[in-house]
């Protein structure tokens, strides 16, 4: 069983859209969130303090992912559950599942790499395999 | 071929993240932009407008996904060139291809279902087959 | 002594922008949501459901201001302290002080009206009077 | 008769909400955006090109203000004319008119700082008299 880490969000009335139901970007706006609130949670410094050590600037995305089960609105407090589904040789998958109480209203995935600066030249990033240290954390 | 159309943004300062990039949620927010902009473009009324005619009130998103190929910053002109892909039973599926110039910076797709009231159920929603009149115009 | 209400956020990663700091219409966006929170703690029932009664159908904004005294990022926990500040003959004044801990970062003000659909012209607005079932909550 | 510029948005579905209008945080995000291109217009350098010479890194919020006279929908094509309104000893009042053809939505000001590192302790940064060279760019 991988580690899971549980974020929680109020849906306010600006994140809906005239249909009455949340604006669709929001619930990545939230998985965003989730992951990194996860990192945090899992006991990942921050990347710029990594920076030194690792040369890690970030995680950016390289792919996200979303089925939209049910719809929520504003008031509804949703709660987004997070683990590392997978670990591929240069990136990894975050899943998330948006729940309103018991109902499932978004399935989501986000896969990621670890970046840090291109060591031959500096304007470019490239992906690393994610380090030992960090994955046992978030496993 | 299909009927296509381009829409163009510019990113702003305030559409970018720490990292300095496009935070990736703006990237769906404009796919869902350039969906309702071919929509208009291709002549079809505003929801509310076939609403007595085809009960349409919209076309929800049951699907989205994005690859993410090169970043965005602020002062980029993009541009996101949208087509339906494919017509299934009870949804339908819009591509958008992402570009700076000559750079693809995201592929992206919408699954999307046109939406009526439930005849005998009006709080509750469904999903129609696409009516011949709107897929004509966006073929 | 006006009753208060105090709304917690945390700010993410895209609430902030390339000078790593909040982008600030997110602190409208901020105080936006704890007006609504402070009159759904105060009892005041959803617009839609006082339509029948009241014929309210919002609060609509006709004036926003903020003063920024410092600035926030990604991992702070903020919290907003809301109340009226002012009961004007067509309008009333929403007080905002934001604060990190015992700094204050913002002090915002709204001003809002009652609105209903006009009667004699459903398809514009007018401002009422604050109901007094309303002001008394509020108080 | 100060330099003006004018900078055109479209109002999307998504910067909507339930009340069917813009969100109204979304104006101070155009505001934003139309000062900056408001500055690029003028032939001003990016901050960062400007951190070599002047030593300022941005020009950061101190207070924001806008009065709404009139709702804006999805589909609107909006202008937002700005100028700099008044020079102050260590900021500068933007003023944005917001219409859509020629009705006025809103009017809005932005007092912004020149700022920049404090030389003494690099965490910190200090408000700048603006510089003269930028100053008669933009007015």
């Amino acid at each position: 069983m991988p580690k899971t880490h549980v974020t929680q969000f109020t849906v306010e009335f600006g994140d809906c859209d005239p249909a009455q139901i949340v604006f669709y970007p929001n619930f990545f706006r939230w998985m965003d969130a989730a992951s990194l609130h996860f990192f945090a949670a899992a006991g990942i410094p921050p990347w710029h303090k990594l920076d030194g050590e690792e040369g890690i600037i970030g995680t950016p995305l390289v792919d996200a992912h979303a089925r939209f089960l049910a719809p929520a609105t504003y008031g509804d407090r949703i709660e987004i559950e997070t683990w590392v589904e997978e670990w591929r040789k240069k990136s990894f998958v975050m899943k998330h599942v948006i729940r309103r109480g018991g109902t499932v209203l978004v399935e989501g995935k986000e896969v990621r790499v670890f970046a840090r600066h291109h060591p031959e030249d500096p304007g470019r990033i490239e992906a690393l395999t994610p380090p030992e240290m960090i994955r046992k954390r978030l496993e």
